[in-house]
């Protein structure tokens, strides 16, 4: 029998308590032992329900109990949850967490931490929610170098910009829809602005190459701007509008980028739609492997972290923690010196003076038409492959001349 | 430095010694220790390439060396390579294998042995070449009961579909095109048939619903009836027809079938084209995950074969076989108990009267309107939805009218 505690009696902590109560005898049959939740711990009160018994609020009766053998960190943020989890492995207990946050900032020194406890810390629950990824990336793609890896890594902004493609809702309108459907947060910002999935990309990206990816440096560009009319455009090119983290590795440096993109038809991403998130990885010997599934939701997160105690438990003397060492140099590649190619959407005073303009500061603009394009005054068009510092100086000189109105959209092309 | 024999020294045999040496930093890194092939036995001649020194005629070479302590069989089939399994077993030698024909056959004996000397065998190449999806199930839904599994899991079959949907190719047209590209081989009937697919879904469903689910009980249909005209009836259904490799569970008994099968285009496997495979798992807590890649081919099944390693090697003392108990009642429901919906196509001598016995043969007949349907004499509906015995029954009975000239396609309608 082995011991759980939960700390955080949130959506995802009662999950795991309740998968855990759920399929007991199959977790015991995978596992190869029972496994129970003896206590769980949060400061709140919770009188009904099937788990009261175990509620309490005092961490010591937690960590002051030698029988609980893995902890369970569901609380969140970076505060509080970072205690805990250092007191937890100080304790020789291991630890799983759904906590994005936590190990996307913390993650080299909690990592070394529970490595020098000889315990595990394991994090399946913070990318891709019931999606396994994190143990295909660490064992399955073992025999694989790594090149990249290119994801739709949030739910709420792909269920956002599916209703606009699909219903032709504008953004605010489709916002409140998925707040309506429990979707979307009262407060979305972390969603909407990228910063989600950039924590994801830094974790998978920290996996793959071994080495500590830090959020904070990547370039991320939320969905706000987003419009339908954007949307038709890529329609005209037979593509769709995702937000898209990505990362590559280049020499013995990364790119990363969390931005709205426009992707091909053709493009295994561009089918993944509503809440649903996807993951391709690129390995040398592999080729390309998509992982695909719903990318949070109370139940398949709670799925995950319990994957991940029983992974402890079949392995119980055996840990085996990533090492993300920090870089002694700059490692993530500046989002001025990528490359890519842009789809730039301009109002116009004087079309034709504009389309003249455009033609002579872009190498070979492609300009595409709009059934509504001339009685708005638009012209819209793609750019060359040319690194972003390049392409921005154009776009800017764009809003500098009198011919030209407004740039209302500048969209990365993703080809890869 | 663990040293591993390779049995067999073929398109994947060779391909895990060219990953090994390809990959063997990055291999060394994730697995804690150096992994060098030591010896690959053949009764071929291979005089040149960089595995020479390396091979051997004499199996006594590989056995009688107690420092070879992981074999990799990609010997194929189940007769020599099956003595070598068990011979590699008694010595307690951990096994990796690709070999889908000796797990789907002799897989509950060979694992029980396994467990019996305490070692591992592993065999995650033997489905989904490259696609990571043996171990996901085994570990990552470890948490979920799992309620079914639906996939495209030959390449070869969904390459040929593929081209003939695109293209307009008929069968035999897009048969010959796969062997050129080398997608099949110069006799294909166990990818054409089924028989492979059916296999995979044999290996995938025993570890799913922890019980042997045998392969020579399930039924199975291969694509070489489908036609250019029944895709172009799907097409007006707005979906695609695959080669559907599923089971589910249905209270203590799994009914699994391999066929073609209309899908709508909603469905997450419509989009798998080519080469590729996808397998959608249903778990209770996780709802529907997908994995989705090169289902095939020497460098993503190598690259598998090499997971499986890492795996022995980070995990060495801890073996966790699946044990797959062969049940002691027929645990496989009758194709002809399952429900479905069909589609049929016929070839009528008078449309009116055909049309006539089929409303009163058939519950609520959808009739389906081809654009070349009138020209042929042709009748082309969908059936509600019924046992399969029902079904052809009344089937057969449309063969014994006078107004029916020939029943020419008779395709199930997959909706889950």
């Amino acid at each position: 029998m082995i011991n759980v505690a939960i700390l955080g009696y949130g959506v995802v902590g009662s999950g795991v308590a309740e998968v855990i109560r759920k399929n007991s005898r199959s977790i015991a049959q995978r596992a190869g032992e029972e496994i129970q939740v003896k206590r769980i711990l949060d400061i709140r009160d919770f009188p009904e329900g099937p788990d009261s018994s175990l509620l309490t609020k005092d961490a010591e009766v937690v960590f002051g109990d030698s029988s609980i053998a893995i902890v369970v960190e569901t609380i969140g943020g970076a505060g509080i949850a970072h205690e805990f989890t250092k007191k937890a492995f100080s304790l020789k207990k291991h630890v799983v967490t759904s906590n994005k946050e936590l190990i996307a900032t913390h993650g080299p020194e909690l990592l070394k931490m529970a490595s020098e406890n000889c315990v595990s810390y394991l994090f399946e629950a913070s990318v891709g929610g019931g999606i396994p990824i994190i143990r295909p990336l660490n064992q399955c793609l073992a025999a694989n170098v790594i090149n990249g890896i290119t994801g739709i890594l949030n739910g709420t902004t792909n269920y956002i910009l599916t209703q606009m493609r699909k219903e032709g809702r504008d953004f605010s309108d489709a916002l409140k829809s998925a707040q309506e459907h429990g979707y979307a947060e009262a407060n979305p910002t972390a969603d909407i602005e990228g910063h989600d999935a950039c924590r994801k990309i830094a974790i998978l990206s920290s996996i793959a190459y071994n080495e500590f990816v830090d959020c904070n440096a990547i370039y991320t560009e939320g969905i706000t701007k987003i419009s339908v009319i954007d949307m038709q455009y890529a329609e005209l090119m037979d593509s769709v509008i995702k937000l898209i983290a990505m990362s590559k590795k280049a020499g013995d440096r990364i790119f990363a980028r969390v931005s709205p993109a426009i992707i091909s038809k053709g493009h295994p991403l561009s089918n993944v739609e509503d809440v649903f998130n996807a993951i391709v990885v690129k390995g040398d010997v592999i080729g390309d492997a998509m992982f695909y599934g719903r990318g949070a939701g109370k139940l398949p997160t709670a799925s995950a972290v319990v994957a991940d105690i029983i992974d402890i438990v079949r392995h119980f003397d055996s840990y085996g923690n990533n090492s993300w060492p920090r870089k002694d140099y700059n490692n993530l590649i500046d989002i001025s010196e990528s490359e890519t190619r842009y789809f730039v959407r301009v109002k116009t005073r004087n079309t034709e003076e504009a389309r003249k303009f455009i033609r002579n500061t872009f190498a070979a603009p492609e300009f595409l038409f709009h059934i509504r394009q001339e009685a708005e005054g638009e012209l819209a068009f793609t750019t060359e492959k040319s690194t972003e510092a390049e392409l921005a100086g154009k776009v800017d000189a764009l809003k500098g001349i009198g011919a030209i109105k407004e740039v209302v959209s500048v969209l990365r092309i993703e080809e890869e």
